[in-house]
């Protein structure tokens, strides 16, 4: 049912949809733009036709990663920066991935709200993605979506994520730039948190600059950059090691036209090559989760179902170790017609 | 350098140490099983040779999931559930999956402390995993090192995760019994995760139940429990879909007792089959994670090495499509001696 499975026919006609939705998306269509980012999300023929037309158009925009602990206030912040980059009258689109439900998926209330806010400018478009699907997915689908979105002309790309999860950070850590949210006066564990968050930051910002002990957070951040710094010093890493500590104020936009500007700093080192390995490794969470849908298939597949079920069977009942699971299942992937 | 790369005298050793570290473990020895886990999270030969060997004498523990959104109480709780299994003289074990460092791992301070308070305690064991790694790998080595402590005989096993992430919601929902977390008065972005957790719940505690709003907070869960069941009613799932809500107040023992209870009523009713589709799930995790291993070291091998570098390169430039690209690895795969 994945892709390669579907009957010629089938496939004949996801190409068809695909070159008419990416045509009249790159036209400036929004709701052909919002179904292709539905293909993509669920992983559909059409979106496998649709990335093949769009994606050599697209590796243009800039990809900011925008993440932190619950109750930093990213959302405030990423509607600053929307206000600030519209303000400069550049065009912006937000991927939001959604943690209100890792199985059924779902919508957070407030993207709904910041989506109608700008239902009539066209230099916007917000979406959100659930952060479902099978491990890995994660950071493939919402590369995937920006990809498209790329193609269709957004200059600036923000991909917002809940930064508590592996798979969350994953995502915002592939941008060409990664902004890392902190919030003065947190919680043990989400301190415990921010320590891993830092690692992946290209800039720090700490929200909610107006609340007291915003300025301490401040300077307690640079002096744990410092220290890492000093610690990792590592001469044959690309990504440079003491993010800027910026302070905003989302909600009265205070800061954020300092924010936009070190964004676009920051752009601009990457066109040198800093963002070279972002790239790389975005390019294999794409590739890996197509080959790895591709195998999983074929596990699944009329040659392979029986075994394959019989096989993790066996594993479930502690009959057999998964080692040599794995090896009774690569070699009847090996063998494409085991009849 | 995965399994399968390593020469035969390197794999000799990795099977002669892994069985001395097994039979170590399985006899009583605490360094012994701290090592056999340290190869489980780091997938080294030594963790296959021990899986192929240990995996067998696993499948009798209870595994218990405890997820929750940051500030819910899940390490006190865990706390109050050891000391309330040991004084049932029953031995216990503790996976905790660290969120502190997503990049380089790293151990949460609360856990060194609880460590501590046991280190005299032959029937406790804890042990914090980073969730490092690869996408996917998170679920499969945690419930790997279940097994292991599983064959070590640990009968209860307790898996220990923030549930923000998707792959955090995943170990967690992979246990045979999954309890969710929640506190009194907790924000509108951590609500939000709330609703997705529920959804893998077999057991919702309200922790903190000596705060305010405890009582209103878990009449709340059962009515949106009930909501959900509604909806949702499909015969054809193994899970029970209305879980009981409990309270507890794990900072003074209050409730924990009825805890275990529930734990081990579940545990009985998993005996009659409600657990076999977690089972599945976790047999299934754990060898796609050997099976893409495998297969990421095939593509990095001598062999593919070379194809593999250039294909995701142009990628990253945007003259190949993600799709095409994994044509071309999967071909290269299908013919083990391109040269």
């Amino acid at each position: 049912m994945v892709q390669g499975a579907a009957p010629a026919a089938v496939a004949r006609a996801a190409v068809a949809l695909a070159d008419e939705l990416a045509d009249a998306a790159i036209a400036g269509d929004r709701r052909a733009l919002a179904r292709l980012l539905t293909a993509v999300e669920n992983r559909t023929p059409v979106a496998e036709a649709a990335m093949r037309r769009l994606y050599p158009m697209a590796g243009r925009a800039h990809l900011v990663g925008i993440t932190g602990p619950p109750g930093s206030g990213k959302s405030t912040l990423v509607a600053a920066l929307i206000a600030e980059v519209r303000g400069a009258g550049r065009p912006v689109a937000v991927v939001a991935v959604d943690p209100s439900s890792p199985i059924t998926g779902g919508a957070l209330l407030g993207d709904r709200v910041r989506m109608q806010a700008y239902a009539a400018d066209d230099g916007v478009f917000i979406r959100s993605m659930a952060s479902r699907g099978h491990a890995g997915g994660l950071a493939s689908t919402s590369t995937a979506a920006a990809a498209v979105l790329d193609a269709a002309g957004f200059d600036l790309i923000l991909l917002e994520t809940v930064g508590t999860g592996q798979s969350e950070v994953e995502v915002a850590a592939a941008a060409d730039t990664t902004v890392v949210l902190e919030a003065p006066e947190m919680g043990d564990e989400v301190q415990a948190i921010k320590a891993g968050l830092l690692e992946v930051a290209d800039l720090v910002v700490v929200n909610k600059g107006d609340k007291p002990g915003a300025q301490r957070t401040a300077a307690q951040l640079r002096a744990m950059l410092v220290a890492t710094a000093v610690r990792d010093a590592d001469p044959s890493r690309p990504r440079p090691k003491r993010p800027e500590v910026l302070i905003t104020t989302a909600a009265t936009g205070e800061g954020v036209p300092a924010l936009l500007a070190a964004l676009d700093r920051h752009r601009a080192a990457g066109r040198e090559g800093v963002s070279a390995a972002a790239r790389l490794a975005r390019a294999e969470a794409q590739v890996w989760a197509i080959v790895t849908d591709r195998l999983r298939a074929r596990l699944h597949d009329d040659a392979n179902r029986g075994r394959t079920a019989a096989t993790l069977e066996a594993v479930a009942s502690h009959e057999l170790d998964p080692y040599a699971a794995a090896d009774v299942l690569l070699a009847g992937l090996a063998d494409p017609d085991p009849e």
